[in-house]
């Protein structure tokens, strides 16, 4: 993978420009593409911008808009269509000073329906989604940053099947305006990166807030809270093994690590997250389903078919039980330090024609609290399984200064 | 003005068809537009729908996407510029049956700088903003009813200063999808007509919930908070005569007035609007401010001159400050049965020059909280002036019925 701190320490100790990191970002691109199929469109040229970021190469996935390339939404329906205006967020990404490496593949519409994008681990395996080409693009080496969205899990969840690190922040740290809404209660954007330092680097400099840029956090002594979302399913052997692995590196650092199955409003919250989502994007998809149902892709519009029935009555009271989960989220995650759950449900599936589960990133979503994952270990397919670290609201430092943490005793190999 | 119920109720018992009272509608349109300037612009043809509001024309404000209308906001730089989809609201409006009249005129991207609309009232006059079209439109009984937005006070106040009813109901009630945002945590959509009677018929019809088309509450023995929001200075004696008219009103027909002050958490939250609204508003308008600032009107120009100062930190604080306000609202709502306030500091500006002044509107903008207003009584130089009721969050229905009680006191004269 391409590290975008790397990138940036070549360019500030003088051995590279800008223009010689967008080249070989370039070049991997060209490269690599035509097995990956990680963009939906491109610029005809990646140019230097000016700002901490400068060099860097980003990918942006196509239902974020961006006034000179097309925003086509993984769909048809959309064939074409030019946005006026950059949404606020590649703005913030141009004034930074990075450079945007094209419109990356997404399902249509955020939803379940697969984009063309392959698994650079194992091409007849999933890269997951929505944001399939922002993870797939990281993790081959093509970009050293890609920008997704998460209503479910479609940016932590295609970050763990293609082994990238990755964070969906604290809801709205980072402006939806520009970006295709889906469910606006949960919509979320976030990175990816090669590594959580990355991902705090850039996320610092989009942001606008440098202490997001945190040094790594010390393990000895960190109450670590395990939280196994049983209200969730649970998890294959290779999610589980993964845990297994963050628990003895996390102990061996001298971490203490305490099951933390938190109060019944969580599982509650996490149940709302369905009638949530089913009421708003019926509403958010409105305009598609009316006049192109027959162009919807299968999954989405049997979808769109069945949560058009969801009541007023039914997302109050998912909006209600949110609102609960949240208030004892302040509390759930105050007795610990940081929480520690699944990442996915398991390795990348074995097929093009799912993108997997988003069951255990949901609750976090619509808690709207902080995840990183970073690239942890292997499963039995020999794909990447991994775990995400949560905490409260507005811990976002936090979260990155425990994920760069754990990384250093990844490729330490403690 | 054009009552919607009275349309409605024509087309019911047969007296007239939809298409009839849609070229009613058109006609009275026709005639007073060039004096109004109310729309940005129109339909060809006024076409009658099927469902609850067929026969009723409704004015969009033009921040809002419609897919066969120009949405310019007010601004040069989205001359001609034609979004691909109707909004979610646009689509709720038609499937209750509703004609889109046309798109009203907003202050350039719903700040300060005036439209070209006039107050039916006194054409020398402000109508208010930013839905000033809107308003407007209902006050000369152009049509029956508007959708406007508001953030500050651009639904409450415009209608106040032309003398219509309005809701700015519960935040997220109606969903802001394809609406230009300014502030994404306070924009909200609004309606207006020509009573509280109407405003409710629209809106269950429109968000698809027929109790918020809500019978008259019985004023005898309701709690009434008097709120009057001293932390936002003193009202104009047109309001305040206004809310005395109101007291007498209620007292009349039995209603407990109790002063209603609320905690310090209020009044900071009331003080948090301003930089919560300034850092989201830089953002927002990224686009717009980096590659078309000399093309801004110059209010809104030199607010995000000053806005862009804005730190994450005092975002950050204004986002818990208001969530503490959130908090403090459950307890303040929770011991009146409604709370009532100005809804202007006084009658319309007596200049074209200004769209007059939110400060009464803002903090329960920032609370989420629902607010209707009806004309009540008139200022000294014959213009309307009058008060708003606001109850707690998801209390639409119960705003609604106590302000129809409070319109029917007033047409009785009582």
């Amino acid at each position: 993978m391409q590290s975008l701190r790397k990138i940036l320490s070549r360019i500030e100790r003088g051995e590279a420009t800008p223009a010689d990191a967008l080249a070989a970002t370039a070049a991997r691109i060209a490269e690599l593409e035509p097995q990956i199929q990680a963009f939906a469109s491109r610029p005809d040229a990646l140019l230097p911008g000016e700002g901490p970021l400068a060099g860097i190469a980003c990918g942006v996935k196509d239902i974020i808009d961006i006034a000179d390339l097309p925003t086509r939404m993984g769909s048809a329906i959309y064939d074409g269509w030019q946005p006026r205006a950059d949404a606020p967020i590649v703005m913030a990404l141009k004034a930074a000073g990075a450079t945007v490496a094209g419109k990356t593949h997404t399902t249509a519409f955020a939803f379940l329906d697969p984009a063309p994008t392959r698994n650079p681990h194992d091409l007849t395996a999933s890269p997951g989604g929505s944001s399939a080409g922002s993870a797939a693009a990281v993790a081959a080496g093509m970009i050293p940053l890609a920008i997704g969205t998460q209503t479910g899990g479609s940016v932590i969840r295609p970050a763990a099947y293609c082994g990238v690190a990755a964070i969906k922040p604290s809801y709205a740290l980072l402006p939806t305006v520009g970006v295709k809404p889906f469910s606006w209660s949960l919509d979320t954007l976030g990175l990816m990166a090669a590594s959580a330092d990355d991902v705090g680097a850039a996320l610092a400099a989009i942001a606008g807030r440098p202490s997001l840029d945190a040094p790594a956090a010390s393990l000895a002594g960190l109450r670590i809270g395990i939280h196994e979302q049983a209200y969730a399913g649970a998890p294959e052997p290779a999610s589980a093994a993964a845990l297994q692995r963050f628990r003895e590196l996390a102990a061996d650092a001298g971490a203490v690590l305490v099951p933390h199955d938190g109060p019944a409003a969580l599982a509650e919250a996490f149940h709302a997250h369905g009638p949530l989502q089913d009421y708003e994007a019926t509403q958010a998809l409105a305009w598609e389903y009316a006049h192109h149902r027959d162009a919807l892709p299968p999954k989405l519009r049997a979808y769109l078919d069945a949560a058009r029935a969801t009541t007023p009555e039914q997302y109050d009271e998912a909006r209600r039980l949110s609102r609960r989960g949240r208030d004892a989220a302040r509390d759930f995650f105050g007795e610990v330090d940081v929480v520690v759950s699944y990442a996915a449900p398991g390795e990348a599936p074995d097929t093009l024609e799912s993108t997997g589960d988003s069951r255990f990133n949901r609750l976090w979503t619509l808690l709207g609290v902080p995840c990183v994952t970073v690239p942890l270990a292997r499963g039995p397919r020999g794909l990447p399984a991994t775990v995400q670290i949560i905490a409260g609201f507005g811990s976002d430092e936090h979260v990155i200064a425990v994920a760069k943490a754990l990384e250093k005793r990844v490729e330490a190999g403690a």
